[in-house]
């Protein structure tokens, strides 16, 4: 009979020990919690204490009671293993009910304690009005401290998911927000032109935000912190909620000389096996080769951390058969009416990594434009110059979303080409897609910039090249030129230009845009055709380049 | 100056014409279409008689001045070709415009006529009460029959796609509404027990229906119409929609002795070339091998024609270099409340075909639970028993089955497994999906099936297989018991099965049931290890049994 150890009872563990119980009804299965509760819905975590998730037990998918009955789990909550003792295979374990130790035996130890806040030593920062947000525990401080003192203000430092999460739900009990970032830009998966679109989305809100810029000092006047930031403003508030990122739990394996990776998670194999043969680790806390860089990076995503969880009960029973792939790191938020999806690599990272990319942005519809209710959705992709490889996605629109990120996330996963992406046979009927859905159309404009059949050029490319050597040529209506256009730019609509071909000079960079892209790129090829030999179309038009 | 002559002005045609123009601004191009308009969104039809599209210029995507315009294409409205002389590559045209003939010679000849409805030569049938809808002319025919006659009552013959969402849209303008459809069931390219959702649906939103029964008679009454029905029923209705089939519009190219395909269609070649090398076929007219079955088919579905169309004309202008690989037929419709997806074959084909398979049904969510608004979605997949290659999908819920058929669809068009099904990495974000998706759950619950971690038993072979040998094991709670249960079933709730073995006989079969299958699943697998040798689970559980 195995014995089978878990540290961590919420995604990585509590699955796991489901998984190994069903495939081994007579093992012996414990499952070690430090906190009060195990399987707890960590993604609702913000949306309870909006009140838009209105039960607590809701929470809570299991309890260490139903955990036994129906798996046959031993649960120990409020039980914290502090040791690892290799060579004997044992754990110490801190029982923090009844103030004792005592060890426990294994023949296999799983190890998923998830990752922490980060808290810099800022001066201030232990004030009890500001909070992090990791569990139960931490929400209802969160909603008692609410309850009781009626905050009006709130500060969110930090604009990543959870950020922007934590904002939309304090603003939905009525505070005022403010978010504070380090970064020009919220939600670092994102390229900075896609995160402009957040801003905007904010700002309509009336969320207010300072970008690049940190707190320096929290400091406790009588009601209420007054935030002092690197940039010398002030900003008062009556609660904070720090999430400027996590840390990967690493202290009892890096004690137990286990290997890390060079990021600082818990290096596994495919297997998801670490240095030690019998120790094994998933989750936030696990650190795995990135399927495109290749280099060791934390996935901090609940749907990986379940799926290797079953992957690693798996091995554990049936021997090492089934590997582990890695995670590409597909991500979604809602953020007030905004969805905002990605996978892969955005842009700058590509840059920072030194792979060659393109990068291009669509703007489409939800759905036909003829039946109600369509909505815009910006789509970006990165990809290999040659081959088509996809390298990343990120989407923001309002209806949609979900599935477009997922569809593309499935076939980048697999390795696949803007080719893939072309032909994937969508479910079509007027209140889902278009006859070619947005994607199938980022597949289209993709194919047709590795096949040389338009040049594209960027916003910020377009920002800093010089403007003499340029003709910059708008194939929008004159309505629409006249109601804002580009610096410079000389006004041809499309359906005109094969008359008007001898006002566009011959000796000139010729930049097209229009509204979204579409409109540039015919313009792109009936030039490139009659014989104008440098041409290039406005990538995502002048709705990007705004 | 290559010269395309274009037959028919809509998905396929006017797809086609436009990528030629970008390919090729040089081409001379005409493209013939003997109705009024051109580019029009045949998809919309329904939702324009329903009022859901209120403006008929929606519809009209492009028009003969704006082709000619954006596109350089010269368009001939109310042009029919009637006649392909292969040996001097030019084709005869009506027009029926002036009631004149006149010919057309090409280098290349591209044929998108599509599909035309079925009028079987029914008694009454050409009463003028009775409508197909194909085009623009037949909806307006259609609407304005409706504004002088306000009738109440509408029958709807045929419950595919088109008639159920004519179905709608008739009901959704305050007309009582009867559906007779000739199978057992409305919607084909489902297998029965899903089909049967829909039918409850249908009930609840008063919508009368009568299966296994056609029309034989449509009597024309001073007002209205009486349908006899071949079971001797009568029904009356003030208008009726045909909506039985299409047949591909195929006369054309037979005249010219071009082969077809056995099933009748345009036989094409992965070129989208007729057996006349100057002749291509696309769209709903054209036939070409099911991926799976290796049996020609045609498609009926406009993302086909149009992706089609981008590859017709890419080997048009740049030699044969882009194969056409076939659709598997991901559909989708909305029918009230409820959407419907579909993709690659259903069980009932399998059968037909003689490939062997399983098939499994599941319940879930469409997001998490404890976030609110989550709306039930069932599942059902069917996949080869030894690689579990996927072979096809239906799904019916309220929200995200466009976003979860498509991910099935793009995993099966490339010949992936149910294992692949197991590792999308989606989004996942509490208003979005759950950390595992359904779409994951559809690939584990296969994967245990396949590996002999569990065997099922469906709703129907419960139903055929002998009692007296079974012991029937209900596993949900006493509560649910009470409410309704399967004759015979005995009740052992699973969180307490572990301590009531005794109770179980070891010389039956253990036909094992819960809601949805879940349960069911976790209380096979302890049995199955603790030495019960015939335990199965009802797949799709009491809900889809029910
Ligand atoms: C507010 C919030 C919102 C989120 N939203 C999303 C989302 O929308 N989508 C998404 O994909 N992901 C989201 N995540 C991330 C997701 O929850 C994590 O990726 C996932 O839970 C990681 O699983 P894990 O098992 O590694 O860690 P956890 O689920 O955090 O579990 C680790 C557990 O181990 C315990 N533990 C640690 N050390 C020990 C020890 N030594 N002994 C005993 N117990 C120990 C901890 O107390 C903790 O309960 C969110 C996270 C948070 C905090
Ligand atoms: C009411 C309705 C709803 C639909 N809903 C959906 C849906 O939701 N999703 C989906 O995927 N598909 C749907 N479809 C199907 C989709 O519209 C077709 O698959 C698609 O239009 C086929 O394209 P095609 O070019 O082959 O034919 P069509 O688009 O029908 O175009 C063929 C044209 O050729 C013309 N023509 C034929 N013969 C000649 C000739 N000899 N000379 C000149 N012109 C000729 C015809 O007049 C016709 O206009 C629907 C169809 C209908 C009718
Ligand atoms: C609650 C928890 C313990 C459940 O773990 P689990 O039992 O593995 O997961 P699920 O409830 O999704 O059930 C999945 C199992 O049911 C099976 N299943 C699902 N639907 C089924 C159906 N209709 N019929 C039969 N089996 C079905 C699946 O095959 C799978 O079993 P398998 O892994 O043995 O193949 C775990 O997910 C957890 O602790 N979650 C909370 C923490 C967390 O994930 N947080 C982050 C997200 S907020
Ligand atoms: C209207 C119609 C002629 C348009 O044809 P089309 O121009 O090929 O199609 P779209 O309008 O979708 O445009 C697609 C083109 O724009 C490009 N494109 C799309 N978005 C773009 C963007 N933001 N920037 C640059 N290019 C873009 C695509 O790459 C594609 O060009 P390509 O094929 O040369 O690569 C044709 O679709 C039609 O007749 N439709 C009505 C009939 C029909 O389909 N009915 C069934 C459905 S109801
Ligand atoms: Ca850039
Ligand atoms: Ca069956």
């Amino acid at each position: 009979m195995a014995k089978f150890l878990i540290v961590g009872g919420v995604a990585g563990g509590a699955t796991t020990a489901a998984r190994l119980r069903r495939m081994d009804e007579s093992a012996e299965i414990i499952m070690f919690e430090r906190g009060e509760h195990i399987s707890y819905a960590n993604c609702g975590l913000p949306y309870y204490v909006g009140d838009v998730i209105t039960e607590r037990e809701n929470l809570l998918l299991q309890t260490p009671e139903s955990f036994k009955k129906r798996l046959n789990v031993d649960v120990r909550i409020k039980n914290e293993v502090v040791r690892i003792d290799r060579e004997n295979k044992l754990v110490e374990i801190n029982d923090l009910i009844n103030n004792t130790s005592y060890t426990e035996t294994f023949d296999k130890l799983i190890v998923s304690p998830g990752a922490e806040p980060i808290k810099p030593p800022i001066p201030g920062i232990k004030d009890q009005a500001i909070f992090t947000v990791r569990n139960v525990h931490d929400t209802d401080k969160i909603k008692t401290y609410i309850n009781e003192n009626k905050p009006k203000k709130a500060v969110v430092v930090g604009a990543g998911f959870i950020g922007l999460e934590m904002a939309e739900n304090l603003h939905h009990l009525g505070m005022m927000v403010t978010i504070i970032e380090m970064a020009e830009q919220v939600m670092t998966p994102l390229d900075y032109e896609m995160a402009a679109v957040v801003h905007q989305h904010l700002k309509v809100k009336n969320v207010e935000f300072y970008l690049n810029d940190g707190v320096s000092q929290f400091k406790r006047e009588t009601d209420h912190l007054e935030i002092q930031l690197q940039s010398g403003r002030k900003v008062d508030a009556d609660m904070v909620i720090l999430s400027i990122g996590v840390k990967p739990e690493t202290k009892l394996i890096k004690d137990a000389g286990i290997e890390l990776a060079p990021n600082g998670g818990i290096k596994v194999n495919e297997y998801l096996q670490t240095s030690d043969p019998n120790i094994y680790a998933l989750g936030d806390a696990m650190a795995f080769p990135h399927p495109i860089t290749g280099k060791y990076t934390n996935a901090y995503l609940a749907g990986p951390a379940n799926k290797q969880a079953r992957i690693l009960a798996n091995n554990l029973v049936l021997g090492h058969k089934q590997t582990y792939k890695g995670a590409i790191a597909t991500a979604i938020a809602k953020v007030f009416d905004l969805t905002i999806g990605s996978t892969g690599l955005a842009e700058k990272v590509l840059k920072k990594e030194g792979i060659s990319y393109v990068s291009n942005i669509i703007h489409s519809g939800s759905h036909s434009g003829y039946y109600p209710g369509a909505m815009p959705t910006t789509i970006k992709i990165t990809f290999d110059p040659k081959t088509g490889k996809l390298y990343g996605a990120q989407i923001i629109g309002y209806l949609g979303v979900d599935k477009r990120i997922d569809l593309i996330a499935t076939v980048l996963q697999k390795g696949g080409t803007i080719y893939d992406l072309q032909e994937i046979e969508h479910a079509y009927a007027p209140p889902y897609s278009s006859a070619k859905d947005p994607v199938n159309q980022a597949g289209f404009t993709a194919g047709n910039i590795i096949e040389g059949l338009v040049n594209i050029i960027h916003w910020d490319e377009l920002l800093q090249s010089h403007a003499a050597s340029n003709f910059i040529l708008d194939v929008r209506t004159p309505e629409e030129f006249e109601l804002g256009q580009i610096e410079d730019a000389v006004n041809i609509e499309l359906d005109e230009i094969r008359n008007h071909l001898d006002e566009i000079p011959r000796d000139k960079k010729i930049i097209i845009y229009c509204g979204v892209g579409l409109r540039g790129y015919f313009a792109a090829r009936i030039l490139m055709q009659k014989g104008f030999t440098d041409v290039c179309n406005l990538s995502g038009g002048y709705k990007t380049y705004e």
